[in-house]
C-alpha cells in the first residue's frame, strides 16, 4: 500500500476472532498490544505481537497502567463473557480511547455496547454467514459490491454454453441488460478495456455494473440452467 | 434474485456461526434442516427452519435416518468440538452428500477435513478479521474487489479538500492514475455514466478500476493527509 | 398510611435483596410479580406474592409476555450475574417501563446501568455498611438525618452523668450549642413540646436540629467521656 | 466529628458487605484488620486497611495468633457460608471479644448467632429493602425518623400546587395537622427558624414532627393527588 | 428385655452412623421415622423403617408437617454438613422435641450444639477409636467398665502359663491384688460363684472388680510377659 | 497402666476415625506414623504424632520405603475410598505386617478385607450405633458387659421411689432376682463391699451380675414405671 | 464349528473390552446378558444381545434377581472402577457362578481378584501390546505359536532374494535349520504337502516347526538383511 | 532372537495400552521415547525408557523439537481423546514418520486415521476380546493359526477317554480327518516327529494342520462330549 497508516492497536481478548485480528494487524506491520486474562493464550502471542500482556480488562488500575486510552484503536474481542466485554468497553472509553471496535455476540449485546459508547460494533459470525450463504445461492457471482441499494457491481462467471464464443455485441449486453462491462478476466488475466467484439470464453469472469435487477438477470442467463 | 436456486440445506451445529447460516438461508427462502446435540439450541430454531432436530451427528444410524446424504448442501458448523466436526464430516461424505462445507477452527483442523473429503472449508473468524483489518487500515476504501492479483476495483471516499470541486478531467484521473471511473455515488445516488467534467463533492464515493498500485495511489491522494 | 399508593411492582431476581423487597412490598399490600430463573426460589414465593414466574429476564419474548413494560415500578435485583442484570435492564427500559430500580454490585456496574437508562440505582450493601459504621462510631446518635450538607437533625442519647438532672436551660443548650430541641423521648414516651426547665434523665433521647458541627459538639458532651 | 472514637476493628469476611464495612471504617480513620480465607479478596485490601490477612476464621490457633479477642469490635461478615459464620462467632466470643457484630443470612441463622453469644446481629439486605420500599411508597417523604411507635419526624416534599405560595399560617399547619415545622429547605438552603408567614415554594422540603397519623395526613395533602 | 420401652424415634440424616442407628432401632422393634435430603438414601430405608421421608431438615414447614416436635427421641445424625446439623437441631428443639441426640463432628461443633440446646451430643468416631485403642494396648482386658474414676471392673484373659493350673487362693488374688473375682468364663460357660480353690485354665476370662491400679496389676501379671 | 505396651503403630488414612485413633494412641504414649494422601490432613498431625507423611498407600514403592511391614500394628482407616482401602491392605499384608486392623464401610467391604488377609476388621459406626441405641432403650443401665450370651454385668440406676430407702435385704435381691451385687456407687463414691442392710438412695448406681433375664427384671423394677 | 458349545454368558461392564466381548459372543451365536450401570451404554446393546440390563453389579439384590450365579460364564469387564470390579467379582462368586473371568487393570488388581476367587484373570491391553511388539520386531514372522518354552511353530515370509527360486532341498532346510516345513502359502493358496523340490517364491509364507533358536535362525535368513 | 532389529520407537500416549507397549519394547531392548501430556504418567516412565517427555502431541513445534519424523516407528496410543489422536497422527505423518501405528477406539476413528495416512491401525480391545471368546468357545483348542481362510493349524487338547491310549493309527487320523499331526506335547515335552503308533495320553496337546472343517471335526471328537 502506498500511504498505509502506521498506528498503535490494542486487542483485548485473544479468542478465535481476536487472534485473527492480531495476526492480520501484524502482517500489515502495525504495532499491536495483545491482552487476555488467560496465560496460555497470551503466551502464544509473545513472539508475534509488539507486546503481549496477561491482564483482566475489567480492572481499572491495570488498564490505566497499560495506558489503554492512548491507543489509536482498541479492539474488544472478548468472546463469550458478555459482562467482561461490556465492562472493558466502558473502561476503555472512560480512559479516553478514541476508536473502540467491539465484537458483539448478539443483538442485545450490540445495543448495550452502543449505549455505553462503542465506536464500531462488529458481528463477524453473522456477517460471514451472510457472505457465505450469498455465494452458495449465487455460485456464478464470484464477487460483488452493492454501490447503493439499487446498483450492484458483480464479477460473473460464464458457464452457459450459449454465451461461449459470443461477443458482448452479439449478446446485446448494453441493450438487453443495460449494464456496463468493466473488465473481463480470462484465466487470471484482466482486460480493463473490453471490446464489444471480443468473444467470451467458458469460465471467463465478467465484471459488470448496473441496476441490481439487471445484473441478476445477466447473471441468471450467464449460468448453466 | 431472478433465477435463485431453491435447494435443501442441512446445518449441523447451531453455535454462533451455524445459527447465522440458518438465519441467512431462511431469509433466502431455502429449505433448512437444523441439527444440534443440544436441546436448548434446537428449540430456538423450531419455528424458524423447515425442521429442527436434536441429534448426535457422530451417530451413523441417526444420520442415516435424517437422510443426510440426500441434501444438496450440508454445513458442518460444529464449533469447539473438533472431534465431532471430523466424525460428522466423515459420516456425511460416506452417506453420499455432494457438497459438504465445513468450518475449521485452525490450520490442522482444516487439513484433516480436507483429507477426509470436505468439499469446502471455511474459517469465518480469520476471514472476517482480515476484512475488518483491511478497512481499518484503508478507511477511505469503503469497498473493494481484487479482480486478480494485480487489478483492483475500489469504492473510494473523497475527503481531501483539494479534490473537492474538481472534475475528473481537472484531476487527470486517466492520465495520472491510469484508472477507469465506473460510478460516482453522491449522497446515495449512483451515477453510472460519470462525465469527465462532473465536479467531485466532499464524501463522494468514486468506484474505480485499475492496477492495484494505481488504485492505491489515487486512494492515498483522495484522502485527507 | 393515609393516602398510600397502590401500584403494580415487578421484582426480577429473588436473591437476598430481591426477596426482602418482595416481602416489604407484600407487607405494604402492593401487587407484586416475582420473577427468577431458578425454580426453587420462585416456588418459595408462590403463596406470598400476587404472581410468581420462572423466567429468564434476558429473553425478550418472555418479558413481552409478562408485559414488563406496563408495570409502575420494576426492581432489577439480579445478584451476582452482572450480565443478566444489564440485559434485563436494557430490555425492561426498551419495553417501556417508566421506573426501573436496579441493584448495582459495584461502581462500574452502576455506570453501565446508568448509561443504558436505569431510573434509580441502589447499592444496598454499601449503603447499609455506611449506616452501621456511623452508628458504631457515634453510638449516642441513635438516629440522624442530614437536612443539607451543613444542617443535621439527630436523636442523641444522654449518658453523661453531668447532664443528668439538669434542665435544658441549665445546660445552656440554645446559647452554648445553638441548636433547637425538638423532642425528648423518656422511656419511649415522646414529649413534643419540651420545656426549658424540664430535667434530663439518664438515657433520654433528645431530638435536636442545628448545624452539624454544633450537633456533634452537643453529642460529644452528652456522652460518657 | 468532634469527639470521634478511635478504636480497633476486625472485619472477618470480605464479601460485598464486609468490603463496604472496611471502606467506611477506613474513611472514618479507624484501625482495621481485614480477614478472609480467599487470597484474591485479601489482596484487594492490602493497601487500604491497617492489616490484611489470609486466614480461616474457623481455625482456633489462627484466631489466637491474630489476638482476635483483643479488638474493640469484630464484624463477622462471612457471607453465604453459614457454618463458617457460626464457628467464627463462637470462637471470637470464646477468645474474649467484647463486641461482636454478625451479619445473618436469615431468621434461623440470626437465632443461632444469638444463642452462641453474638452482641449485635444485622441483616443488611432485609433492612435496606425495607427502607427502599418505604421511599418507593411515600415518594414525597424524602427522609424520616420514627421517634417512637407513634411519633415521626419527616422531611416532606411540597408538590401540590395548592400548597405553593401559601404560608404555614394559611395552611393551618398547627391547627389542622397538629405538627411542628422544624425547618424548611429551599433549594438546599435550610431555614431553622421558619416563620409562620413564610410562603412555601414548589419542591420545598419541610421538616415536620408530630404524631405519625398527623404527619401522614400532611404528607398526603402536600403531594400531588 | 423384660420392660423394654416402645417409643417413637426420628432419625435425621442417613449416613453411615444414622443408618446404623436406624437398623439398631428397628431390630429393637421401635417405631422409626427416617429422614434424609437424598432420595437414594431414603429409598434404601423404605422397607425397613416405619416411615422414610425425603426432606430438608433445615426447612421449618417440612419439619412441622412431620410433627418432629412430637417424637420421644430425635437423632440428628447429619454427617459432614455442619450447618445443616446446627439448623436442624435448632429447629427440632424449637418445635418442642424433648430429647434431641446430636452427632458432632468436632469439638467446636459440639459446643455450638450444646449452646443451641441439644440434649445429648455423641461423637462416635472419637469414642470408638478410644475403645479400640484401649483394647489394642491392653489386649488381655477383653472388656471393662469404669465404675468411677478409681474403680474398674474388667474381664481379663489368662495367658500367663504361671497362672494356669493355679487356684485363686494360690494366686493370693484377694491378698496380693485386693480385687474381687465376680465370675470366671471358661470356654463360654460363666461361673457366677467362683470358688477360691477352682484352678484357672489357659484363656479363662476372669471378671474382677477393684481399684484401677490393682486391676491393672492383676492384668499385667495374668498376661504373657 | 502398670505394664503397658510400647509399640510402633502406623495409621493409614486420617479421616474422622483415623484421626481419633492417632489421638488416642498419642495420649497413650505410643509411637505413631500417620499417613494420608491429603497434604492438609497430614499437616494437622505433624506436631502431634512421631512422624506424619503424605503418601499414597496404594503405591508399593512408597510403602516399602516407609517399611510398613515392620510396624507392630497397622490401622487401615481409609474412609470412603474402598478401592484404596483394599489395595493398601493387600500391600501391607504382602509387606509382612503382622497385625493389620481395617475399618470396613459395609458388609461386602468386610468380606473382601477378610479374604485378602486383614487380621482385624472394625466397623465403628455400626458398633457405636448399637451401643447408643442400647443405652437409649435401657436408660437406667448406665453401663453393661455381656460376659457370655446369657450372663450380663450391669450398672443400674435406681430411680424407682419404692427402692429408695430399702436395703438389699428388704428388696430380696438375691432371692427374687438371683443376682449378685458387686458394688454400689453413691454420688461417685464406690462401695466395693456392699452390705445387705445398706439402704439404697435415689440415683445410686448398683453394679450387679447375673443371668441377663434376671438383670433385666431387676433393672425394670429399679426404674420409674 | 462342528460341535460348538451353546452356553449362557453374562458380561458385566460394557466399556471397550466388554463391548467387544459381547459382540464376539453374539457373532458366535451365544446367549448373552449384558449389564452396565450406564443407561446409554446398555441401550446400545438392547437390540444386539439376548438381554441388556441397567444394573449396579455391586448390589446384591439386583445380582440375585438376575440369577447371576446360574450363568455358565460371567465376564467382569468393569473398566476403571477397580472397587466395582472387586465387589462384583466377590458377589458373583458368592452367588455360585462357576466360571468368572475378570479383566484386571494392573498387577495389584489381579492379585486381589485372585484372592477373592476369580477363575480366570485377563489383562487385554498388556497381552495385546506384547503381541503387537513381537510382530513389530519380527515383521517376517506373520504368525507364531509357542508349543512349549523351546519349540515354536512360525509362519515366515520370504523376502530374501537369495531364497527366491530355491527349493527346500537347495536351502538345506532340514540339514541346516533342523526344522520341519508344514505348509507353504503362495498367494493365499496353502500347500499342505510341500515337496522338497518345490521352488520358493517371493512373499511365500512358509509354516515351519522346530526349536525356537532354529526357527529364528531360519527367519533371520529368510528376511531381507 | 538371532537377528532382532534394534530401532528407535516413539510411543505417544501412556495409558493402559501405551504403557504396555513401552514395557514390551523395553524388555526387547529397544530405544523408546515415551510421550504424554500428563506429568504424572511421564514420571512413571522416567527410569524405564530411554527418554520420557511431557508434551502435547498436537503442538507442531514440540513435535518438531522431538524430531518425531525421524523415528523408525511411532505408536499413537492416545486413549479416549480421539481429537488428539487424529491431530497427532496428522502431524507425525506430515513430519515424515515412515511407520505410524495408531490405536483406534472405534470403526469411525479407524477410518479417519486411515484417510489421514496412518500406516497401521490396531484395535487391541476388540482383537483381544475375539481371541478370548474363541478360547472360551473351543476350550480344547489351546492355540491356533489360520494359514488361510480354509486351512488351520491347531493345538488340540485330548480329554476324551476314548482317545486315551489309542495310537494315531488306531484313530485313523489321516484317513478319517485328513489332517497332519505335526507335534505332540506330553507334559510340556514336545515330540516333533510323532510316530503313528505312539499312544495318546490324557491331556496331550496334539498340533495338527489341515482344512478347518477337518480340524474342527478332530477337535470335536478329541474333547469330552
Amino acid at each position: 500500500m502506498v500511504k498505509q497508516k502506521n498506528e498503535n492497536y490494542a486487542v483485548i481478548g485473544l479468542g478465535q476472532f481476536g487472534s485473527a485480528i492480531c495476526q492480520s494487524l501484524v502482517q500489515a506491520n502495525q504495532q499491536v498490544l495483545a491482552v487476555d486474562i488467560d496465560e496460555e493464550r497470551v503466551n502464544e502471542f509473545t513472539n508475534i505481537v509488539t507486546r503481549a500482556v496477561i491482564a483482566d480488562a475489567q480492572d481499572e488500575d491495570t488498564m490505566k497502567e497499560l495506558e489503554i486510552g492512548s491507543f489509536d484503536h482498541v479492539f474488544i474481542s472478548i468472546g463469550q463473557n458478555i459482562q467482561a466485554s461490556i465492562m472493558a468497553t466502558l473502561l476503555t472509553k472512560e480512559l479516553g480511547a478514541k476508536d473502540v471496535i467491539c465484537k458483539a455476540e448478539n443483538e442485545s449485546h450490540a445495543r448495550v455496547l452502543e449505549k455505553i459508547g462503542a465506536d464500531q460494533i462488529v458481528r463477524p459470525e453473522r456477517d460471514m454467514a451472510r457472505r457465505i450463504v450469498f455465494h452458495q445461492l449465487q455460485p456464478n457471482i464470484v464477487n460483488y459490491l452493492m454501490l447503493n441499494d439499487q446498483v450492484t457491481m458483480a464479477e460473473v462467471k460464464v458457464d452457459n454454453p450459449e454465451f461461449v464464443g459470443k461477443s458482448l455485441n452479439e449478446l446485446s449486453v448494453r441493450n438487453k441488460y443495460h449494464i456496463n462491462v468493466i473488465a473481463i478476466n480470462t484465466d487470471g488475466k484482466v482486460n480493463l478495456s473490453p471490446d464489444a467484439n471480443d468473444k467470451l470464453k467458458l469460465n471467463d469472469l465478467i465484471s459488470v455494473v448496473g441496476y441490481t435487477t439487471d445484473v441478476n438477470q445477466f447473471n441468471g442467463d450467464a449460468q448453466l440452467s
